[in-house]
Parts: structure tokens; C-alpha cells; sequence
């Protein structure tokens, strides 16, 4: 999906070089979208003088490395979230990326969904008031499969990271303590792994507003993605949308079709206005707007949040940070 | 549904007197609202010193004679609609309210509806800029009894007058010409009776605007009244209202209870406002706010769909008025 | 508006007679709904034999003592909420209650809201699969007057106290555990008082599902009541109505009513089912829909929250239960 | 928009070849979707031999001598609408198309969106029972410039002709009659060019249905398209798509984002379907979705539509299709 934004709707953005493991995989995408090179590595992407910047969508556990190597290169870097599951291996990344002086964006797509954003904004421009209460819901469509939750960092790391990120984002204030109550009731396989699957997480800003993120990993009715902001001067929430617009009335009642089902449906719009955030202020010599520093703080959220609902009690985001 | 809202919600009013063919039904009434007098007749109601205003919720072929002797009575009038199905007979009416100085108000509630009524304070305050298609939707849950249509005066004086009264009040704009084309879709015997109860018909303003009303007799989800107006500067639409607000998402995708089924509970507070406009204006001597003029327009209005209809072109008002 | 329910909307109920200490406002409702006895006192009420059950909406500290008279003169009783704020002195009025054989209910009228009821029979109809989680937004137009805070028992026994009790309605399981996180935001003179106005309350069924409150004492834009039940098998979610249906369309964006800004306008209905249900309860001999036990259980949980937020730990409520 | 998606998401169609008269665009294109040849002239198209079908999006003028070339050519055709404003000039490329047995769709793009589409299947599947209203509300988002107009036939057949054939698609029934009623209300100088901008039109469809379409050329809210249909057995009713799902209370009232403001970005579905039905009936050697009769007949109408405003009275269809 980077690919086709940046090949497409980004004319001052070039694709000059892939590289993946599945070669294959590479060379048929290089073909489909016109991208001049196809390297075997990493490493070969880095050697590439024409390239300024690298955007890293490979697994999680290879993040801090591939960073750690382009700041080397002095190549700007776009990494997905989360940039590592252990404090010190990002923190180790982020002072690489900030000794050979290169620019680093996090990959929380949600900042760039068009509802998000405008919600953010009005928090931003004073329109709600003082922020006082915020409430997430995120829900993804199905569960990842067994396979997947291992290596995953459990679900406060896997996906509410990205709750995490969005709620600092929007209430301009940092999280300092968090609450997670948590439970296993979609699938007991999740819990055999050690992990949870559906959860109720109490947020304590440093400005005093609270917040609450609930979450589960299975929905029978489509990804479900909503805010809610709640301030002295108004509220907004963010709902959202559906398949198509129809609404029937019949006998038993009115009808609308689902949301949309899929990630990539839900945030098509948000992943390209990534792209294009990074492509401009990487042009442009601009601060990233979503910093490594965001990426630090979202994963100590995640890990506080795991704690408080091992331990059973509220945890403090600085026991965590240290 | 007057005599509760006069007795309950408008101290300023006293019920003093109330009659009805049915003697009994008359006395169950003043009981349930501790009325003192039941008279006989409405020559009963005319003579009590105390009725300064009447309610005529009579049939529509009694309302001209009652409106006539209230006025010779020297009593304020409020009387349904229409006040009758010939222009001849209104105006007669009319002429007696004029020459015994008393004042009239035609109960077309839609113009109390909460909704419809902001709809047409925006118009007013040019919050839409130039006024310039009207769009209402009029359908009822279901086709009167088949004894009822003879009496009727057909289905654009019975039921399409309602829109046609609300159109003028909401665009603040004569209709002058009506193109109805018209259908038994709903129910034959309608149609063996020489009626239609199906509709669509086009409305030319005096201002240039232009409008239609689609209407039905029957629909299988609810009493249908929605209204929309769109101007240079703005749309306005006015919905439904549902039963409950629950809304529900499972497989089979989303759902919503369905619009209010019956007048009476969709238009409960535009009954009670506009019997609270009728005490107000009568205690504080002020014009009444829906006049004999406009009960005489939106039959001439009526006629005229009738005999587009019959004819097959449009009729401009003014063939029928005269 | 219960008189008035009981007065015109119940035929098989009649008002025999009514008190306040305000002889003189019991005297004009007597006269407005045309109640034939006024009497001086409570003990007035229970001495009339033609009284066979009491409506008791007198303040809190009253009630108890309220409710044991009318148990011991062997009439039925509702009270409304909260009975006391005492769990002692509550459960030695449900002795007096349970020893003379009367039949208690308490006034929860959320639990008669047309789409609450309906949110719960869809829960218990297995509608929505198992119930995982449930969310309840409940926000009040604007504080109470300093003046009633102190008697008040503090926002979790005045106004959360419903929510407690909703919660329990509608899951149909109890709840085990609160985690309470609240704020003084909106009016430092509350927390001069040792109140709070702000809050986040995660909830932990005896099912194994979770939930969430958030309460507010202040909101800009009307009485802002919502509930959202998640389970495996759907979703569903209640939303506020709306002052009218309206929507407006201009170069700013789209714009709608406010919800309903007045409790008694939110609840009318579900004060007018609240009502008819004890009526029916009383006059079949039937177990009342909201029991004393209800009572109970909802100050317990409202005291284990505010012990959850001043000691910062969950709490429960079996702790406080004993 | 269609080479993109001919391009990108259709790997089963290949671009060999595009040509335009403006070359620094074709070659502009072609360098952005890798498209092997650019050609001088559409000749040039129809001599490759790897050219199977052929996509006219060129000025209406062209289209039928374009039609004809390409059927001569054994070319598969897909043609924007309207095929021609003449309808001698359309039978005469239609009987061309018949006789070399090659297959042409029409460019009706709305059919392809997902609301409307799912609409007509409604109506398909009986799940309205028999359809008896249609309305059809189609805004343009403002003018187009007044050089166009003079081309572009005038409103009925620049603009409603989309409407006309939309409204045969979801009701499955023809329109034997219509009546319009037109105005200039935008644009002094669309008047002044002899055509209109505003318009009511009746339907009568050969089922009994009928029907109402209203146009403006001018919105200030986003571009308006809409449309209900009512049947005996329920209603449907697609809306528009929002800019983003945010819903903002504050003290004013509600506010969501205005409607999506561009033609482009609210069929971005529609063209996309459109293509892939294109691509996907002439690589199965099937019925193309919309005939050239299609095409004929939406002319036929628009051509009715405008004889009745001129003349002010119903015409029937048949009185234009001889």
C-alpha cells in the first residue's frame, strides 16, 4: 500500500529500489507499479545513492536493526509500528538515529484517518473546551491467527499501541497512568498463550482529563473504530463508516449496511496521507509528525498496560520509563 | 386530544363546556378532566357566557354552519380542517367571520411540528438564501376504511391538504399552478370508489421555486412525514422520528427501530402547540396564526390537483379560485 | 409527573390522596389532577384505608423510615432511588419490608426507557451472543446547586448510582468489582465539598464481561445519556434523542437538534412505563419489577467505587457487602 | 480515471494503447501507467491488433463516427454517455454495432455505485414488494462554465440524462411518460443560452409506478445525489457519503462534515465497477450491463423531458422514439 502511494500519488516521491525476502514477491510488485531496481537486501538498498529514504514494513523483531543501519547510511527512515517490544532496544535505535542526525517517522496511520485528524484539530484549536474525557473503541474484525500472537508482544503491544498513540495524539497530553482490566472471552487458544483478547483500560492524563480504551480482537459486524472527545466547550466523536449508504425500511425496521470490514478499507486514506506527511517533510527538511519519541512512549503505555492487568492494580507510566 | 392539552398544559385556558353527539362519550370526558358542563348541543356551548372560543373537531360538512353561528355568537373559532369541500360554502363562512369581527384559526397542526416549524424559521431568516425546490414526503400507515373516502372529498383535500398548507408556510410563497399525476396502486376498492392513493405532484411558486409532494396511503414501516428544502444558501430536511434510538449491529448488517406509526404520537407536540398558539392569540387579541384564508387556499389548492389529475396538464390556482 | 402518570394515563390506578410539607403545593396538585384528599402528613396517608399502596419521592434521609410505616400499615411501596445511604439502614427497612409481606419496587426508571428496555430484551433474548462488554455514557446538563451536593452522598450514590443500577439491567449479571477514577474538572466548589464531577468506572461482571462509565456533572450541548452492549454475536447501542429532527446543510458542514437538554423530557416515557409497571405489579399481585434487593446492591456498588477512588485500587463489592 | 483502473486493479485487462489529441497528455499518461504505445490517432488504435476493445472518452460530437470505426474494426466498445444528442445519429451507430456483431456498453457509471446498485437489487429480489415511488435528488456542486453549455444539449441530456437512466435501472421498468417543470434560478446566463438549471420531473413508468427526479446545477453543501424508492413492502433510501465520519456537540447544535464535494471522489467506486464490468464482460464473451438501447433510450427521455418544459405539458416517450 506504501508502494501504490508513492508510485501513484505522490509525484515527488520516486519507488527506486524493493528489496523482500520472497524475491519474487519483490520483482512482481517492482513490475506492477515500475520501479526501477530490484535488490536482494537490505543492505543493498542502503548502498543506493539515489536513495534518501527507506520505509521498513518488515516484521517487528528486525526494526531496530534496519534503523540502526539506515541512520548509519544517513538515509531518513519511515518504520510500522510497534519499533520494538523492548524499551532499550528502541531506546538504543533512537540515539543511533539521533548521533548521525537523520529524521525518523512512526508508523501510527491513525493520526492521518481524515475523522481523527479533524478530531485532533478541534481539540488543538481550543473548539471542544478543556479536554476532559476521552473514550476509544477498537475493535478488529476477527482474531489474528494462533500462529501470529507469539511473536506479537500480546494485544496491549500488537494493537492497542495504536489507541495509545491516537489517544496522546488527540488530547495533546501525555498518559501518565493507565488501568487495564482484561480478559480472555473470544478465543481460549488467546489465553493459552498467555494473552488477553478483550479489555477495558482506564487512561490518566498529566492535564487531569481521564479516558478509557475498550478493545476487543473480534467483531461480528466489521472493523470497529470510533472516538470520543469530551471537553468543557463540546464533544466530537468519530464513527465509522460504512460499506454503502443505504438505509431500508421494512416491517421489522430500517437497515444500513456494515463498516467496513477490512483495516485496509477503514484507513486507505489514512495510510496514503502517512506516505505523503513523510514524503513532504523528508522533502521539505521538516520535523516528522510522528516522532521515535512517540514510538517510545506508545510501547511503555503498552507495556504499563500490561503490568497494571497482571498485577491488578493502576500503574504509572513513569514506573515503566523509569 | 385539544381538550387535554387545553386542560393540563395551558393554565391560562379553562375548559368550561364541552358537547358531542355521543352524550355519554361527552361525559366521560368532563369527568377524566373535571370539565363542569356537558350541554346538550352546540347551541348549549354558544349560549354559556363563559365560552369566549370553540374547538369545532366535528365532520367536515357541520364545520361551516358551526363556524357561522360562533361567529354570530361573537365566539373565537378554531376549527379543523378543512372547513369544508366547497369554496362557495367557505367563503360564505368566511364572510360571516369577517362581518361579526371575530377571529379563526384552521387547524393544520403540521405547522406546530417542532421540526417543520424550524425548518420554516430558517426560511424566513434567509438561513437557506433563496428558497428554490421543495421536496415533502406525505404518507400515511395505512389506507382509510372504505366507508370513509365517500365523505372524504378525495385524497388530495384529505390528506394532500396538509402538505399543501405546509408547502405555503414553509417557502412563505403562494403555490400557483399544480401538476398531479396520480395512481391506485394500494388499494382497488380506492380506486371503485373513484379515488387515488398514490401521488406525485409538482408545485410552482409565486417566488419561481418549484416543489412536489410524493404521497401514499399506505407504507409498511410507519407514518412517513419528511420534508426538505433547498436554497441558494442551504438545505434543510426534516426527518422521522423513531420509536426508541437503539441502533444494532449483528452479521446481517445494521438496524434501527422504525419512524412513529401514528399521527397522534408523531405530531403529539405540534397538537399541543397549536392549541397553545390558538389560547395565545385569542387571550392576547392577536391574529390567529393559520387563518380562513389559508383553510380557503389549500382547498382551492386541493381542487386544482384534482382536476390536473382528471385532465392530464397542469392547473394553474387561479382557474379554481376564480 | 408521577400523579400526573397515575392521574390520567392509569385508568385502573386512582390518586386517593396526596402530602407535602408544602400543604400549599399539595393542595394545587390536588386541585390541577383532581385528587379528592389532602392530608397533613404521611401517617395521614396510611391511616386512609382506601390507600393500598404509597409513592414515596420524598428526600433520601426520609425514606427508610417512610418505607417501614408503610410496610407495618401493610401497603405496597415504591421509593424512589436511592433508598438510603446506609447499607445498614437499608437492609433494616427491606426486614420490615420482608416481614410484613408487602411488596417493594424502586424507582430506576432508566430500566422503563424505551431504548434501554429494549437494549436489555435483546441481551436476554441472546440477541447479541454472550455479552462482553458494555459501555455507558451518562452526563449531566449542569451541576447540581453547592447547596445539595452534601446530602447528596456524593456523585457515585446521586447520579452513577443509576448507571450502577442500568448496567446490572441490562448485562443481567452482577457486578463483582469496580475500579473507580474520578476528577474535580468542571466546578472546583464541588471538590471544596469532597465530591467529584468527573469519572471513569470500570466494571467487572460476574459473567466475566467488563464495562465502563463515564460520568460528567456538566455538558454544553444537553443531557447526554447513551449505552452500548458488545457481544459475541452483536452490538448494540442507545443513543439520546434529538429536540427535533432537522438537518441543515450549508458551507459550514451539516447540523442537527441538540438531544434533549431536560431529564423529565429525556425520561418521560420511561417515568410513564416506571409507573404503570407498579401499577400493574400492585394490582395482580405480582413481584415488582425493581426490588428492594436492586436497592441495595446499587448503594453497595456505588460505595465500593468511592472507596475504589480514594484508595486508587479496585475494590469488591463483595468487601463492602460483607 | 478508467486507464488507472484499467491499469492497477484489473490485472486481467492490459493497456496497450491510448491516444489523445492533446499528445503531451497521452505521453504524460502512458509514462505514469507504464502504457506500452502512445498513438497519434484513434486510427492508430484500431489498427493494433492487440487491441481488443476500446474506451471513448471523447467530446459527444465524436462519438458516434468513433462507434462506427470501432465496429468496423471488430473492436469491442465502451462509450461515454450520451452516445449522441441526435437519436437518428445513435440508431445509426447502433445498427453498425449490430451489424458487425461487435458488443458496446454505455457510460451510465451510477449503476456501479455500490448504493444505488444494492438498491436495484433490492428491488430485483422482491425485497420491496412492487416499487411504486421513486425520487431521485441530483445536484451538481456548482455550474459548469457557460461555454459548455451550448454543447452540451442542455440540462436533460448533460445531466438528467444520468438520472433517467438510473431511474430504469433500479425500477426495472421503462418510462412511457414525463413531465418536467424547469426554471433558471442559479445562473442568469444558462437562461440567457436558452437552457435551464432547475427542474421537478415527473415519471410515469409502463409498471403503474411513478416517479420524481429534482436537479439544480448548484449546491453550497457538496455534490447532492440521492434516491428513495417505496414499494409495497419496504423502502430504500442511499445517501450521501460524508467527507469524513466526525459528529461535533457543541452549544449551536450537532455538526458533521458536508457531503463529498466532487463527482470524481463519490463515484471513485462507480467508475471502478464500471470498468471491471466492462473488462470482465468482454473477456467472458458476455452481455455487456448497459446496451446502446440503454443509451438510446435515456436520450429518448431527456429529449421528452425537454419538449415538456418547452411545451408545458406530459409527454409521453413514445411521442419522441416514434
Amino acid at each position: 500500500v506504501h508502494i501504490e502511494t508513492l508510485s501513484l500519488r505522490l509525484p515527488e516521491a520516486e519507488v527506486v529500489a524493493v528489496t523482500d525476502p520472497l524475491q519474487e514477491e519483490a520483482t512482481r510488485i517492482a513490475a506492477l507499479y515500475d520501479i526501477p531496481s530490484v535488490v536482494p537486501d537490505y543492505a543493498g538498498l542502503l548502498e543506493d545513492d539515489r536513495v534518501e529514504a527507506v520505509v521498513i514494513c518488515s516484521p517487528t523483531d528486525t526494526h531496530a536493526a534496519y534503523i540502526i543501519k539506515a541512520a548509519q547510511a544517513r538515509k531518513q527512515i519511515f518504520c510500522e509500528k510497534p519499533i520494538d517490544l523492548s524499551l532499550e532496544v528502541i531506546r538504543n535505535a533512537l540515539d543511533e538515529v539521533e548521533k548521525y542526525g537523520v529524521r525518523m517517522m512512526v508508523g501510527f496511520n491513525r493520526r492521518f484517518d481524515p475523522g481523527f485528524k479533524r478530531a485532533q484539530r478541534m481539540v488543538a484549536a481550543g473548539k471542544l473546551g478543556e479536554p476532559e474525557l476521552l473514550r476509544i473503541t477498537s475493535r478488529d474484525s476477527r482474531p489474528p491467527p494462533a500462529g501470529y500472537i507469539a511473536g506479537s508482544g500480546g494485544m496491549f503491544l500488537d494493537m492497542t499501541i495504536h489507541d495509545f498513540d491516537l489517544a496522546r495524539y488527540v488530547m495533546g497530553s501525555e498518559i501518565i497512568e493507565v488501568y487495564a482490566r482484561a480478559a480472555v472471552l473470544v478465543d481460549p487458544e488467546i489465553g493459552a498463550q498467555g494473552d488477553v483478547d478483550t479489555a477495558v483500560i482506564t487512561l490518566s492524563f498529566a492535564s487531569g482529563a481521564l479516558g478509557v480504551i475498550d478493545n476487543s480482537r473480534r467483531t461480528c459486524y466489521g472493523y470497529d473504530q470510533r472516538l470520543e472527545i469530551f471537553g468543557s466547550g463540546g464533544m466530537v466523536r468519530v464513527e465509522n463508516c460504512r460499506t454503502d449508504t443505504h438505509e431500508l425500511f421494512n416491517e421489522q425496521g430500517t437497515h444500513q449496511a456494515l463498516p467496513l470490514d477490512f483495516f485496509m478499507d477503514r484507513y486507505i486514506e489514512a495510510y496514503a496521507g502517512e506516505m505523503k506527511a513523510f514524503v513532504q517533510g523528508v522533502t521539505a527538511g521538516e520535523r516528522l509528525p510522528v516522532s521515535g519519541e512517540d514510538g517510545l512512549r506508545s510501547v511503555a503505555i503498552g507495556l504499563a498496560a500490561g503490568k497494571s492487568a497482571a498485577e491488578h492494580r493502576p500503574v504509572e507510566v513513569s514506573e515503566i520509563l523509569g
